[in-house]
């Protein structure tokens, strides 16, 4: 057999290529999102699949396993360029071949049947029209955690597609102890005086909101070199490379905090990318560790620095002079009140910062129950509308309101929704941690200076890629793995005093 | 064996597969010309020659061989879609597995080097910077053209790869016929008094100069709902199906014919893309089917069509209504014969519709030379600067604007030069057709009824794809082969009552 140096150089080098193919597939959906004329959608649908099964067949075939096979012991520094390379690279191969080609197919079917029966239903608020398609979905899911196994438990074969190694029970108990504490919080929030908001929606010219945005994403250290941002339907961000990482945003000339803070949310994603060890490029050791990992660099630049009073002690003067006759009138204290107006509401997506894990957590719930077969398909809307009045007080007068919202489970995503919560607990335990080693961050933050904070994520964060799990990066940043105890401490510090219950 | 029909099935999967990889790599290629942020380039490089080389090894594999071989004779009528295919991608399949994988690589390493070298020499007038590698991809080409084979010229073999079944006999004949008459025709419009078109180079904002052009385009029948427009340093045309292809323009806001006359170019590229059978998608039959055709396409509707009095009856005052104070003083015969000035000059790009011709020949003339060895590199910028003087009557002053003007030799690519002189002959044989038989063609373009003429095209040229070669399309559309006559009539019709000397 040759040496383990060799045998690595190929491993290598069969990973680059299919890591080309992925990013070329990738280009084509961000084209598909953005410029791509409308004609063109069926020929872009046949490429895709063409190039997914290309990278798939290559990837999966008899010689990479043989160099995995050979490599696992081959390197002993467990933080080495190598050993991280075969270890990332077994998960996703094992991962890969133990899912039967039929079985993908079929997924790939049944979802593409159910997108379109989804969208049917939430448009004609018809529950019945997506059972059948959901139950399908969910068999297969069952089926799909079955082929990749698990040790104690069936939804943990899900859930580790999206973040790696975190498991069922644990992110049990995190949002039993932030539920204990968060339904009673909002219900505080929900009875006491909400702030105006009003002036948010008047009109407000998004030629003027782009290039405020442009300011903004410079300004936060956002490489224009090594990205761009475009105009999209749903707002998303997307890397072909290290040096080429974009984000799209979505204006809306009645309602200025979606781009604002939409283009905050991609960017922070992007800044993650962007961030990543160029020594990783072309690997599939440079993306980011775990979509909840991915999430806390979005949310944190969304909100803990977004949705600041230091953030806007720089910036309010600057909107305003953009924005006169809109903003000329209203109060740096009132814009922030505003931006941080906590209401329970039926919608995720329109959800705010306080309220949004609830809405996580109650997905998180149904869909484990769904997988573990605890609760069917016809059970779910009421099931759903429960749970809102549980947790958030309100109850869904449609299930267009309600169980149909998201497309994710048409998709066969099961195992994602709980990242978007997690991704929230990991900013604030990273920022407070942040604030901790940088005193005067929101000093820095309030003279529009963000590099201390970028170089601090870029070090403990961004620079990994996937050589260390979102645990091992929360635990080597922060000293603690997952916790839901610094976001439910900011979350009563700063709305407790904004809302006067505290 | 399996019956021809299975295999055949076979045989499209396998090929549309390699066609939905270039698709991919041509969008990767557009990408780059258009948006891709700088900081890109290096992974694109990477990813581009990922997509062609996986692309390559799929078709080239013994399995594309053996169904070829296979269905060699198994499909009667050669006009049909299966005979069509297997006949065009014997072709391909031939010229790809002839090429040693080892002479292919040598040649991107060298023509790497030289494009860097060409940019240097051709900046610093020194064309001895440039020789040492001129001389190595003479000699590649040399190796190619024995490589890919020949019946009884070299150089067949590298004209074949962008004129199939061209030959260089039949290229020499018709070049000579059209320099016996061009060459004293030139020689007496040069005599003559030129036009004015100082006009052309006003201050004409570029916002305007694109809105102009966005209505010709759909004018003419370039289908935005399958294409779209977007500004590039080069322009050019790119299609990834039939039902998405794109063009790019250059916007020059001292020259108004730039993006005009461009852009109607790139559409005549796209029209001839967009107007395939619908039924050869994603096969190797869905592109033009050599580039001397796709340049007939581009040349009609730029000069046939652009550069006519009918086209401007119906234009100009639509022009001079976007570009009053630049226009607005100037008649439509003053503009009309602004754009038809003739006049010798050192450039390529930048010659106009009657010596454009020469300037081909003159390259034509000498790569053949070069390729049959009967010119040494030392002798070429000499041999360039005296043909220029019999040619076109003057000399270039400096290599840079002689010998060195143009990329294409330091990409490699012998054999391509001759096709745009192919291309304007063939544009003004298949017009000279088409007003045949709509004897009212310049009144349908005078009222701005360019269907017609789409309609002609499409069914007599564009719907064929690859099944037809160009000559037996101008056989079927014209009863000619190719041929100098039609075009040098045009010419002297044209340009002598123009210019007053007929």
């Amino acid at each position: 057999m040759e040496p383990p140096q060799v045998r690595f150089a190929e491993l290598l080098q069969l990973l680059r290529e299919v890591h080309d193919l992925e990013a070329a597939a990738e280009l084509l959906e961000w084209d598909q999102e953005t410029y791509m004329p409308e004609q063109g959608a069926e020929a872009r649908g046949r490429q895709l699949a063409t190039l997914r099964k290309v990278a798939h067949e290559r990837f999966t075939g008899d010689r990479a396993g043989h160099l995995l096979d050979s490599l696992s012991a081959a390197f002993d520094d467990p933080r080495s360029f190598e050993a991280s390379l075969v270890r990332a690279s077994r998960r996703d191969f094992d991962r890969a071949v133990r899912l039967p080609a039929a079985l993908v197919a079929e997924m790939a079917r049944v979802s593409a049947r159910a997108r379109v029966a989804w969208r049917a239903a939430r448009e004609q608020d018809n529950f019945a029209r997506f059972a059948p398609h959901l139950r399908q979905i969910v068999q297969l899911s069952i089926r799909k955690a079955e082929a990749l196994g698990y040790a104690s438990c069936r939804y943990d074969a899900l859930l580790d597609e999206y973040e790696p190694e975190m498991t069922t029970e644990r992110v049990t108990v995190v949002f039993e102890a932030l539920r204990g504490e968060l339904v009673p919080f909002v219900r505080e929030l929900t009875a006491a005086d909400a702030p105006r908001d009003d002036f948010l929606r008047e009109v407000y010219p998004t030629s003027a909101q782009w290039d405020f945005g442009i300011d903004v994403l410079r300004d936060i250290g956002y490489d224009f070199r090594s990205g761009r941002q475009d105009v999209s339907a749903h707002p998303f961000s997307t890397s072909f490379s290290i040096k080429d990482v974009r984000i799209t945003t979505r204006l809306n000339e009645r309602y200025l905090p979606s781009a604002l803070f939409g283009s905050l949310h991609e960017a922070g994603h992007a800044l993650y990318e962007q961030g990543i060890d160029p020594a990783l490029e072309g690997t599939p050791l440079a993306s980011g560790t775990s979509l909840g990992m991915h999430e806390s660099q979005s949310r944190l630049w969304e909100n803990q620095v977004g949705r600041s009073r230091a953030f806007w002690r720089h910036y309010y003067s600057r909107l305003q002079a953009r924005f006169d006759s809109q903003l000329g009138h209203v109060s740096r204290e009132a814009f922030y009140r505003a931006i941080n107006r906590v209401s329970p509401s039926l919608i995720r997506v329109e959800a705010d910062e306080v309220t949004y894990n609830l809405h996580i957590m109650l997905r998180f719930e149904l869909e484990l129950a769904l997988i573990e077969e605890r609760i069917t398909v016809e059970e779910l809307p009421e099931a759903w509308n429960a749970a809102m009045v549980n947790y958030l007080g309100i109850r869904p007068e449609s299930n267009a309101q309600g169980v149909l919202q998201d497309i994710h489970w048409a998709l066969g995503a099961f195992g994602y929704f709980p990242t978007y919560a997690l991704g929230n607990l990991m900013a604030a335990q990273l920022y407070a941690r942040a604030k901790e080693v940088m005193p005067d961050l929101d000093e820095a933050v309030a003279r529009g200076c963000f590099s201390p904070l970028l170089q601090w994520l870029r070090a403990h964060v961004h620079t990994h890629g996937r050589k260390m799990t979102a645990e091992e990066i929360l635990e080597s940043a922060t000293g603690a793995g997952l916790s839901a105890r610094p976001w439910l401490q900011d979350a009563k510090d700063k709305f407790g005093a904004l809302y006067g219950i505290r």
